[in-house]
């Protein structure tokens, strides 16, 4: 069974994400990086090219450079991976299922809700897959936290506490991977509830298995003069009834990547930190306390699958990404991979986005969620 | 020095909080247990009085004979310490305050904001000490908190989480414990916003030293058929500007009394938790992390003085609600005791409580907090 | 039901122990301090007594007055609680005793073994009660941990690991606390190992219900010109074959009262750490790991009758030392408190400092500890 | 920059190791497994090459045929890492030296003393590196433990406790990985002090700069019938005199992987604890506690050079794993990486485990470590 061959899209000389990707996609061994438009800027992009190793002949300038060389190719490119800004998504991904390319894609999906919109549509039209790079739903134990709720361990959900604290923007926001995320033209109209607010939202329907149908929403930009949100407060509806609260922000001083989630049902409650994520915690309604460990024979198949060593060896963030790639492989492959996250999503994240925003400005108090 | 004469209302056979507060009175040896009124049933009374293995004589039946009878005495009580239910509470107080004895109460001060008002005219009218026992103000690292904050460590204050969740209540409220709190009759209108929301709001304004000018709040009652509320999601707004979040709910199974608090300002975050009260984190822009313990040698003087044992031997709850205890015996001695919840917290508490049930019922948006 | 009547010889101004044995003593309002010989200067006893809010003229100056004083009140002392530093243990206990006394005694019980085994001579002749307080074991969830290994939670016992780190002594020991205890005149010839080494050598035969039956030592001096130890390791066999290590430390910068113990037989194992007293953790050999909360549901009777409060509450160290007072209390009033560690305990615990100690010096190898 | 490719011996179809060692090789992307000898099994040695997905020509059955293919390819393996039980490692080290190849081995080093000590002839007449997988010196604040020691942020090391306790052999030992462990003709005479005693001993020595001299070794074999050891107690005295005590043992039910280490000096302590390796605790002798985050700002170079993302993003294992072959690809480039563990280390560490094995059997006290 051959090896899936990646082309990137962004990932260039500063990037945070794209290395990440890098080590996600191949982790497995079923995906290759072999080629990339990793900068606008033709130089850098061949520079990115060396850092990761790839043939120098595959880091292109642009979109259709890389298009038409590697379709000429034998072993062209099978997909490729978007990790740009915001801002750049949406052409980024528009080009590529143009081009008969399957698309991963760095969330949030795009910078406007509009322009998610037409991603849908262009999904739709291509007939191929796509996918969003919701890292926190690979975890192994957010999917067991998922799979015993569903499986009624905590009966009815009632409530659902969904947080993603940060601190790093706090002061004023400079460094590469600060600067466009506080800048609308490239990040969208949301700041923070966008770049961490999506993720948060995600996981609470990811693991609830409800839907989100009623928000309020108060955002706030705390930092003098910053032009997107950066601490954000979203009270939740689901479907069923079931209350939720939804915490993010960026200015909390020494919280660090600190999202985490915690639900209760008629029956019981789990609790699981992404700063901790080898562990999920069971609470029951008779007082008692479960600690399920990642990797451990309490697992069942959707985390064990997606755990790589034993009980007690710490797996993280880096492992987590690479279940998203794991899945996105199968689903390249023919096979299905229901917990993946796509355009359905993408649809939902900027709904949330868009209205969170839109509402907050407004002091619209609860508004539904009408994707 | 003598120690002080305490006589109890409330606290008869079954009841949680009237031996903690005959424990936490008596810790330091300043106050004496030695009359109460502590059921109204006389058998009851003086079963209770067995208990706490007072003179037999001094298990009054109702309040009267027991201001009468300790009036008459050269050793008669010096105070009394509510601890009803809370529709007792303004009744109870009246009385006292009316027989010249200074009065601690348990929190909330009253089961309506109109008993808080009425209270605080009879508190200003006798002249007399009144303290409320908020007792997790009285935590050491609490109150090194509050104390950092003052001096500036986090800069200006520009976020606040208070969280109190618990879980006892997730099922049918059964038991002599659960069952007047959630009873309008005697809880009042709220029931988790007052039974708890009460403390973290307390908690917010006290360790940040900041006032809370307007809510928005929501409140549910999720248990079906239950006449409160009991799960409760308040957003804040401080004097400063400053934003909050304040989350209390009784319905979150695996939650104990899991009260807990973050603040951050321009330069730094703390973080203090309740179930783990012997360690305060801070949070500094520069990315460190130090972790302050309970009797350590880093502690300021309001800490210090307020901690028993040294760094490593865990104090708790008790010796928190003491510390309250503490600072109403030097206030009943002459002396001054500025971190001692009064009337000021009793009138704030109630106005929060009947703000947020009124304006969560009315879906009223954000609310100015007036009292 | 009259509270009994201790009086205190020791304690002090300076005193560290003597106010936590007064408050432990009076948690429960069983008993009452209300006479003490709290030091050998006469103007230094009568300075405690106030503070201890005692009648003045019942703060002694030396044993022979008290004892003459208190028979001679129809309130006279029930009892002593003797809490001086290690050497006056035998001279009071003795004394004590043959004036009719039940004593209750801080560990370790004397200076030497020889002490021990006098001092065991006087219980057994005088025919009255005596304890030791080894606080640790009063904490409820000890007491949990007790009751589930006896009854057969973790199949036979293959292994204990029982650690008491502290970092206190690490520099020059000064200070009223640091002097006596590094001197041998007045501490015995253990220093870490009889200090704290003796409570942790108690808790591991307490949870385990297995007596050591050899040990191989190894006691070092690490700040240059200690006389005494301060810092311990200690191999253990106990009677069913069982391993064991017990580490003691005063030399471990930042371990603040680190005593911790983890026991693991054929079907599980248990973990327990006073500095988070109000967890206990269980693992099964089915990988399941269970956290047992203090005051909670799945407690059995000896802990949960040894809580004041509900789940999330902390309880600490003056609850736990409380927990001792109380089983001596019973033990006054005629009932049985089988858990009360007493002068087996005293004879085991000096045997125990006596062979570490003696069998270190010689580089004795495994060496039979013989009471 | 090309790839470096790497031929792996052993990890065929059940092995836990092979895949975390393919994955912690190329997680950088500057090595490539290209070739393998994955059993001496053909079938199951070209079955692991498809799982690995690898050239099926390049699966081989013995070594001898992967070196000679190999070498006659123009892109043919650039060296070999062994992945097998203990008892392979010689003979697969010796060939590939042999055939001019570079080794990177799992540890223990070899299977008894002897073959290290012939090793390390092999490795010194070949002139070629070898490099040993002591994945825990990987991490990232293991290494900032060592560089603030080495800088003097403890003062002179006094004392280190190493404990490594698993619990995963508490029972029968059944399956591929339990079996050869248990099996002292593929294991060596050691069982738990090999396996994962000399991971500890390595992190003890690599952390505090420090040799080991002299131990005390007492291990135990507790599973009834086990023919080698799987409880381990030893203490150790370091070449300036600093105590240490080393604890391993695969009995301890509930235990994990839970390798964890403390070292004290005469300034301050550090802690760092494998399970939650993303923090490490420093403690100074002014009673301050600072938590360092992998990631964080206040790393220095050793550690913010092998961490791959931000704080907040755990990395675990897997990424520790990849710090050892990110060394070894630098020493292969013709680098320096002083930190990579080599036939020193293999020499010592199963040095510790001949002295261990045979000083306990004789219950031999102190006994000198020679090298």
């Amino acid at each position: 069974m051959r090896r899936l061959r990646m082309g990137m899209i962004g990932g260039g000389p500063g990037s945070f994400i794209g290395p990440i990707h890098r080590i996600a996609a191949e982790l497995d061994r079923e995906i290759e990086l072999v080629a990339g438009v990793f900068s606008s800027d033709a130089a850098r992009s061949a520079q990115a090219g060396e850092s990761y190793r790839i043939d120098p002949t595959r880091a292109y300038p642009d979109l259709d450079a890389m298009f038409a060389a590697e379709r000429a190719r034998a072993d062209g490119i099978d997909f490729v991976a978007i990790v740009t800004p915001n801002h750049h998504h949406l052409p980024a991904a528009r080009a590529a299922l143009a081009a008969g390319l399957p698309v991963i894609s760095d969330k949030p999906a795009t910078a406007t809700l509009a322009q998610a919109r037409e991603l849908a549509g262009h999904v739709a039209a291509a007939g191929l897959p796509y996918a969003l790079t919701h890292t926190y739903s690979g975890y192994p134990l957010v999917r067991e936290a998922r799979a015993r709720i569903a499986a009624g361990a905590l009966g009815a959900i009632r409530k659902v506490v969904v947080e993603y604290p940060q601190g790093w923007l706090a002061g004023e926001a400079s460094g590469k991977q600060a600067e466009w995320r506080v800048d609308p033209a490239k990040s969208g109209p949301g700041g923070c509830i966008g770049d961490i607010g999506t993720h948060a939202f995600q996981l609470a329907e990811f693991i609830s298995g409800l839907k989100v149908t009623e928000i309020l929403a108060d955002l706030g930009a705390v930092v003098p003069g910053r032009p997107v949100d950066d601490d954000c407060t979203v009270l939740l509806r689901f479907e069923n009834g079931a209350r939720g609260v939804l915490l993010a922000s960026q200015i909390e001083v020494g919280e660090m990547n600190g999202l985490r989630i915690r639900l209760y049902g008629e029956k019981g409650g789990l609790v699981w930190k992404q700063e901790v994520p080898n562990t999920l915690t069971l609470h029951t309604l008779d007082g008692r306390t479960e600690v399920i460990h990642a990797g451990g024979a309490q697992l069942g198949p959707d985390a064990a699958s997606r755990t790589r060593t034993p009980t007690g060896h710490p797996e993280g963030y880096l492992e987590a990404f690479a279940n998203i790639y794991r899945d996105f492989a199968a689903v390249l492959r023919g096979e299905t991979a229901p917990l993946l996250p796509g355009i359905e999503d993408a649809l939902r994240g900027m709904t949330f986005v868009d209205t969170a925003v839109t509402a907050s400005k407004a002091r619209a108090g609860w508004t539904a969620l009408t994707v």
